[in-house]
């Protein structure tokens, strides 16, 4: 049902008197014409009312707080800047991110640096930069930390990132990353000798300013996190005991889930952060700590139900008693969800939004791949070549985690803010194909 | 062992006196010092010891032959003018790989455009460009493509793509192509009916010229292209009693497998080629058949084998009694296929080469993302940072599909041409990353 499909949008999404969606007024089927296909839309609107409900469940925690937006999920300088003017700080994973969140203006201290594998380059960048927290991952990353930050004489502000051994119930098993079995941060016992180590050299640059965690990508229940955060509070009761640490910072990670099919379940954001809160003050008030400035840092559930992908459909193809597969003109390279993790994703006609959708069919990208689906079934009008398909939820680790395949062009990116349309992000062009060439 | 992971490199790769693995006399681990990290290389000379190796096999048709490549495994310029310059056309599928493909000097005849869902746009440039073949995919695309001849008063040349529904094995599900439930070409009945049409209009602008069919990537067995041919064959007799068609023009795709790993069996072009070639000579002696010109495609089984990725190594986390990490500076932005297919790679030290090899260790990325590992187990000696981990097989599918996750960098690519190192395309800059951007 239509419906139930509009309900996965932008909370402006509306369908016009041409029977065209719209979005904060903005009829997507005009955007399509201006603009070409694939084009991605993003309502500012939506991220800001996301951001105001992180906001709001956080107003209830008795300590002071941070919202950290996990800049993998979609990066360019207009979404910097979005951000920056909410005064939500920046997730980043490599120099490369640092530099992009500078060029769209970013207050560096507002920056956390995160990543298994950090480079000495991207470390020599975040303490050139005044980057505000280092996410340190492992020890050979803390060892090269210390030495760049004596050879700077610079202080180098970090957190721990543990890996408590608690898992969380994801989509898929590639986006589980708080088990034992994982490649990010430190065991707890490793991580204690470590912290126990730091905090005793007192003439040590790198500064111990808390504790991090991350269980996981697109969960949806947050009790085991709420559990994991119990041993993190475990940890800075002993180190608090046995080395006076003034534990001042928790940051319990990012990936909660959102809703991309009309099959899933609800995902409001207040429970999330409610449990969250209710496990650091049980946490802190069992053990007799302060309470510590509670971070957070959602990268899906801020953007994906902002952002709609838009394709024109180019043909169809019935193969009796078996499927009918409409063929668009994206897939794979802007969106390999469905091949990575085979995310479910639902679709709509932009151009027909409330006609009857009698069948069901499978949507095909362009690509040379047969795991190029982009949606396996879903009950659509008979589409026609021409017509435009709207994928809801189409925010997050879409266009981040997009490719040339093909020698496909990236997609343009347009903000809806309110009455104004904004070409963010050019579509690519041949000349960006070969721009790295040398002849 | 070592020397069985030395066997997938390139063929003139050897071990120097300083331990390190050389290709073609170059030290790996000075191109690393000189070019940085991640680095693909490409040996020149193990790509033209393919493209002989199918010559041959090919010669031994008693009808003429052409060479194709798959140019979707990877592509830039300076690839484009090798295979020009042995003659080899290329197999295109979209606009941009038309424009990379005349960038690199490309004669336009000798290309041939695929896809499933081509767009007006595609079309247009190929005829524009004087594209070789359209290999048209379904009946919207002819009769758009009629239409667009007719506009221009231009005559294209196509080949059918015909869906046999037969299937190969695959190493994946994603790489099957030929099966009845396929969102590409055209399935034998409707082939017939829509080629028939075709032929019986004298006037028509859009000239068949040939029938072609792929059924999957990546397959290790030979014996269904055979048995799907004598489909095809089939519909070409029909055709030529009742249409009176001259038949020209036979195309049995690519998709030929490589070994990636020691215990991958062996891949010889030879008896692959002789197969297809018996299924034809046979098939057409059988029916009565004038030869066609016999047209491969190959991608993968031309330059997998000669790229080879070298990446450092960041660190280790060793979890007692579960895995040890080593983590390195690349993994699913520049190489997907671990993470979309389950691929399985081998590494070895490129600056320690034939040292033992005592612990097995997963080779995990830099990318927050559980899914980036590029190797669940391969045996190492035991790796420290800095040290230089080089994957061979690595010249097909990853650059092509690489992304910028995290803001990853596209790697540099440099090209061994005997004793010349060709930088043919430059890692990609920060300013690259925003260069999209309008603010």
């Amino acid at each position: 049902m239509t419906s139930n499909k509009l309900a996965l949008f932008p909370s402006s999404t509306a369908v016009n008197h041409q029977n065209h969606v719209t979005i904060n007024g903005h009829d997507v089927v005009e955007l399509t014409q201006q603009f070409g296909t694939p084009l991605y839309v993003y309502d500012v609107e939506t991220i800001h009312q996301q951001i105001t409900s992180y906001r709001q469940a956080l107003a209830n925690y008795s300590g002071s707080t941070q919202l950290t937006y996990a800049s993998k999920a979609f990066l360019c300088t207009a979404l910097v800047q979005l951000m920056s003017s909410e005064e939500v700080g920046l997730d980043v994973a490599s120099a490369g991110e640092i530099f992009i969140a500078r060029q769209g203006g970013a207050d560096p201290a507002s920056l956390h640096l995160h990543g298994n594998n950090k480079t000495s380059f991207d470390l020599k960048e975040a303490l050139q930069a005044g980057v505000g927290r280092i996410v340190v991952d492992n020890i050979h990353e803390l060892d090269r930390l210390a030495e760049m930050a004596a050879e700077r004489n610079q202080s180098a502000n970090i957190w721990l990132r543990i890996t408590p051994d608690v898992a969380v119930e994801t989509v898929h098993a590639y986006t589980v990353t708080g088990t034992a079995d994982s490649k990010f941060g430190f065991p707890l016992d490793q991580a204690e000798a470590v912290a126990q180590k730091l905090l005793a050299d007192k003439n040590s640059l790198v500064k111990l300013k808390g504790l991090h965690l991350h269980l996981g990508s697109h969960f949806h229940d947050a009790s085991p996190v709420a559990r994991a955060l119990g041993r993190l509070l475990d940890l800075a009761t002993k180190l608090r005991d046995e080395a006076n640490w003034s534990f001042s910072e928790l940051c319990a990670g990012g990936g909660w889930g959102v809703r991309y099919h009309p099959d899933d379940p609800p995902m409001p954001i207040e429970p999330f952060v409610s449990g969250l809160i209710t496990a650091v003050e049980q946490g802190c008030r069992k053990r007799d700590l302060s309470l510590p400035q509670l971070i957070l840092e959602p990268g899906r559930s801020l953007v994906a139900q902002a952002g709609v992908a838009l394709y024109t459909v180019g043909g169809r193809k019935v193969i009796p008693g078996v499927r009918t597969y409409v063929s668009v003109d994206g897939g794979l390279a802007d969106n390999p969800r469905p091949a990575l993790y085979e995310a479910k994703y639902t679709a709509l006609l932009a151009n027909r939004a409330t006609e009857p959708e009698p069948e069901t069919v499978a949507i095909a990208g362009p690509f040379c791949e047969s795991g190029d689906i982009l949606i396996q079934a879903v009950d659509l009008p008979v589409a026609c070549p021409g017509d435009i398909v709207a994928v809801p939820v189409a925010g997050a680790y879409q266009l981040s985690m997009s490719s040339n395949y093909n020698a496909a062009l990236k997609p343009a990116v347009i903000f809806i803010e309110g009455s104004e349309i904004k070409l963010v992000q050019r579509r690519e062009t041949f000349e960006d194909l070969v721009r790295r060439d040398v002849l």
